[in-house]
């Protein structure tokens, strides 16, 4: 295992450490359930919005904490769904007159985690609402999942859901905004390489030299199928037509773009695919108004790439342009 | 070879189309030359800042062109330095009245390339200045150097002295700050793995499952020693070291911390490492302003990643804080 790391048992502690000495002015981190919450945050302001997965897609989502984005994250351990105590706390620390919304990804485990925490949150009187999100088009249903899985996509809930909580959106407005992103928005993967969650020590899967995995799962499950490696345009023209017929998006659409390394692919061949698919996207008519390329929701040091694609309408496009601030500094 | 890749020989053009793509509206692409340059710019308002070096290191430096940051880039193929007339292209692209400010790290090719470009450029009338970067207090010689290497604390000259132009800096001033800049930077990296240029098809080096090269130069020039690999923290503590003893940083000292991710390496990983990064800081007595954590400077998809302090005084502490754009979005 070729990694930064210590005792692997402690990892995504000392990430969350790591994290919160990096944000002293904008975090908190409560290390007894290991969540991470806006330091200047008073929860009966505005909605507050509360997310937690497996670790191990950074920066999904603990690091997108912040104004304008999510205001608490209560991640599981790697590839591990949060235990129900620690989603249950990350409802109760953002304990507001408002309401509570968490988003979640379709796995089972996340699922049950969140809806067990919400059921014994709204016993305690707090009033909770929920997203789901399942953009990944690959498959119908999965090794953890009922139903379609949820990856890169979730950005554009928490992106939307967190500006219009800003602007003062309630509880129920929140909901359908949320239905509405995960309405309209698309994705899939594809991986060249495995990666290895540091506790287990081995990757979750190989692939040989010459094979990657079409429609991958950003925990390795199986995608469509497993084929020879093909040129960087033949891969986004496969998994661009999937997303785009699966909506269907349709010419005129104005669109978000979003191409999402996994970990261990670099930003010069995101950008060569974003190449591709903004001549794709052209081709079918598409405006694309906002693009983003880079990590979004990796899968640890995964080598592989995801094509998301958002319909856009005009309150989408404002929630997207909207101020917001994370942990993440270019400057 | 695992990569989202087509021909490998437009692999660059390629990047190059797909940057430009994503920003239209701030970068214009010189396509015979290869220049990416900002599209809003009036050269005569303010002193231009090039730099052009192998491709291979993005961000660094082609996304980092933006008002506040570079002017231009001029870039070369992966990991070889930008040919005389690109870089002489790139010096006239910027033509100023006041001058052309050239950033370059210290590899033999991209030096010779910039000062012959210089001295072209200069016998067209056009005033033009250098800055030298070689932070790396790795090796005092290396494979492709005279002297030390510069890595990943170039970003700290681009930043000062990109903002400082915008503020109205003549050529001299620009000039003496890229040098403070180098005089109070240092760095050193590790690397868990090599990486393979799309060109050349094979890695660049090779490492057992057990080993790291610890010193490492980001075309994977061989550094201090070879040895197996240790936990983060006792790398971390070696690199820091390193780093801290070579200025030589003392108490009392406010800096800026970089934690830089080689391409491969997950930004989980990264944070890990800020962390023993900031405690050892701490018991050094160095106080921490302001801390970056990420992709800087990297080597295609190496496993690995660099430490970089930079000492500041008030002057550069405000440079650092000033407004900058560059293409990469996170929101």
């Amino acid at each position: 295992m070729k990694k930064f790391v210590n005792d692997p048992s402690n990892f995504v502690h000392e990430m969350m450490e790591g994290l919160v000495l990096a944000n002293p002015q904008t975090l908190k981190w409560e290390k007894e359930f290991n969540l991470v919450y806006r330091a200047d945050l008073d929860p009966n302001t505005k909605v507050p919005i509360v997310q937690g997965s497996g670790s191990g897609h950074e920066p999904a989502h603990i690091m997108a904490v912040g104004k304008g984005m999510l205001d608490c994250a209560a991640p599981g351990n790697v590839f591990a769904a949060p235990p129900v105590d620690v989603a249950l706390e990350g409802i109760k620390r953002m304990k507001s007159d408002k309401g509570v919304l968490y988003i979640v990804n379709n796995y089972q485990g996340d699922k049950m985690a969140w809806e067990m925490a919400a059921e014994m949150a709204e016993a305690e009187g707090i009033k909770v609402g929920s997203v789901l999100i399942d953009d990944d088009v690959a498959v119908e249903n999965s090794t953890h999942t009922f139903g379609r899985r949820g990856v890169a996509g979730n950005f554009f809930a928490i992106k939307a859901c967190g500006a219009a909580s800003e602007q003062g959106a309630d509880l129920d407005e929140l909901v359908a905004l949320g239905k509405k992103v995960n309405d309209n928005v698309r994705s899939m993967g594809v991986a060249l390489t495995g990666c290895t969650p540091p506790a287990k020590g081995e990757p979750i899967f190989t692939l040989a030299d010459d094979e990657m995995e079409v429609g991958v799962g950003i925990h390795g499950e199986p995608g469509r199928r497993r084929d020879k490696l093909k040129s960087a345009d033949e891969i986004i023209e496969e998994i661009f037509e999937a997303v785009h017929t699966d909506l269907p998006f349709k010419s005129g659409d104005r669109v978000a773009l979003m191409i999402n390394g996994l970990g261990g692919t670099p930003i010069s061949e995101l950008y060569v695919m974003y190449r591709k698919a903004a001549h794709l996207a052209k081709s079918k008519g598409l405006t694309i108004v906002r693009n983003y390329v880079g990590e979004y929701c990796t899968s640890l040091e995964m080598a592989g790439a995801s094509l998301t694609l958002l319909k856009l309408d005009q309150e989408l496009e404002d929630l997207l342009a909207a101020p917001a601030e994370c942990p993440i500094r270019v400057f």
